[in-house]
């Protein structure tokens, strides 16, 4: 097997951004910093076949798949610096875009603390990936100025302000928020009509893509009856709608 | 030269996302799609050198790079279904991720209507990239639990609702807001710390990157001082302030 890798790293930390499911959709950038990696730390929701892609690293997953207990953070903090440290190139793949909703910040603070140099390499968010499946724009002009992108769950287990993120008029794209749905459309219709387009995307760009389009009102049954859970993106908004006519009209296909 | 495209593609557009800058920051993905494509329209804010990647094509430049007119948009949806309907490959490169301000709601539209395959491939958003050059997560949990993604630029001229965007404690991505940077900053000073963290990224993701790290009230000048134009992202919030460590750190890289 080639491995492409041409690049002399040694000693730091990549903070990879392993994309929304398909290994294409991965950038190139990512895929040749994964061609040089030694060590590979493999996030929850990165596809688990990216190893593939890092034929000389030794590959440690990190996350709770199966059912086994999650890493704790510091721990994998730990793992980078040690490894790091031994002159090594740690590979750090973290699913969707590493900057979003990762715990990157506190991974960066812990290795500038320590000297080590850190570099970050984007990718797809699942929330894009999703736009896609649905075949829409996520910020159609004629509804919206905006998208975003909030996490329903948060530090402290509390609740972001519905009501403010609503009066944006800007699309909601919902992350990790499968487990409470009916409380955010619940909470969501104090602000906005009952028929405001919304969507939930399983699996977003990957081959299990899952996706039911409803309104803001039936989502969360929709979504139930159609047996979606985690992880998936909940979409809401004006711009959703224009999902109804492109997914009817069948024209669209994902790959290239 | 070897072009690698083994997909056979006949009469369809590929919505291509080119990502923010450098050509290394598509998605493998893309970078097949462009290695199938018989047309390519290249926009105003995707990478000049796209063609490269594109050695079969026939590239059409539909940006008013130069000074040029910008290409009306009933034109390039024109020529999109022309050469499709000859049974052509059409790839559609469009800059940062194409679902995001691009203008894709209607292009989507515009081909399902001539009942023409359209595929999506989606890329990095020039947001994501100016927290990359900055070394910082969007949505450091210490400080938000969320981003939101807004065009400062309106079809109907008008204004986003600042009050309320600055409400939702998110950070804030501001898209094409250059030249209009002080009244916008001036507009989230009526609901936000003056000392509230805010950055600009001219040229996220490319060689010509250039940053400014500084607060609301001042951030204005500073771009203008350190002579920051368009295109730029503009990001505000209190996720920003971890750029000031990470950048006086001086141990991140940009590149794997």
């Amino acid at each position: 097997m080639t491995t492409h890798c041409n690049v002399n790293v040694s000693g730091k930390v990549t903070l990879l951004s392993a994309g929304p499911g398909d290994l294409d959709l991965l950038t190139l950038r990512a895929a040749r910093a994964l061609a040089c990696a030694d060590i590979l730390l493999i996030d929850d929701l990165a596809n688990a076949d990216i190893d593939t892609l890092a034929p000389n690293a030794r590959a440690i997953r990190v996350g709770k798949r199966g059912g086994c207990k999650s890493t704790p953070q510091a721990f994998i903090q730990r793992l980078m610096i040690r490894y790091a440290k031994k002159g090594l190139h740690v590979v750090r793949a973290k699913g969707g875009d590493a900057l979003l909703f990762g715990r990157a910040g506190e991974e960066i603070a812990a290795l500038r603390d320590e000297g080590i140099e850190v570099a970050i390499v984007n990718g797809v968010s699942s929330g894009f990936a999703a736009a896609a499946g649905l075949g829409i724009s996520l910020t159609h002009r004629d509804h919206c100025q905006g998208v975003t992108f909030v996490t329903a769950h948060m530090q402290d287990h509390g609740q972001p302000d519905w009501a403010a993120l609503a009066a944006t008029g800007t699309t909601l794209a919902i992350y990790m928020g499968m487990s409470r749905i009916a409380g955010i459309t619940t909470a969501l219709l104090a602000s906005l009509p009952a028929h405001t387009p919304a969507a939930v995307v399983q699996h977003a760009g990957s081959a299990q893509e899952k996706r039911v389009v409803s309104t803001l009102e039936r989502i969360a049954d929709d979504a139930h009856a159609a047996r979606l859970g985690s992880p998936a993106v909940i979409l809401i908004g004006g711009a959703i709608g224009e999902a109804q006519r492109a997914v009817s009209a069948k024209g669209l296909a994902h790959a290239a």
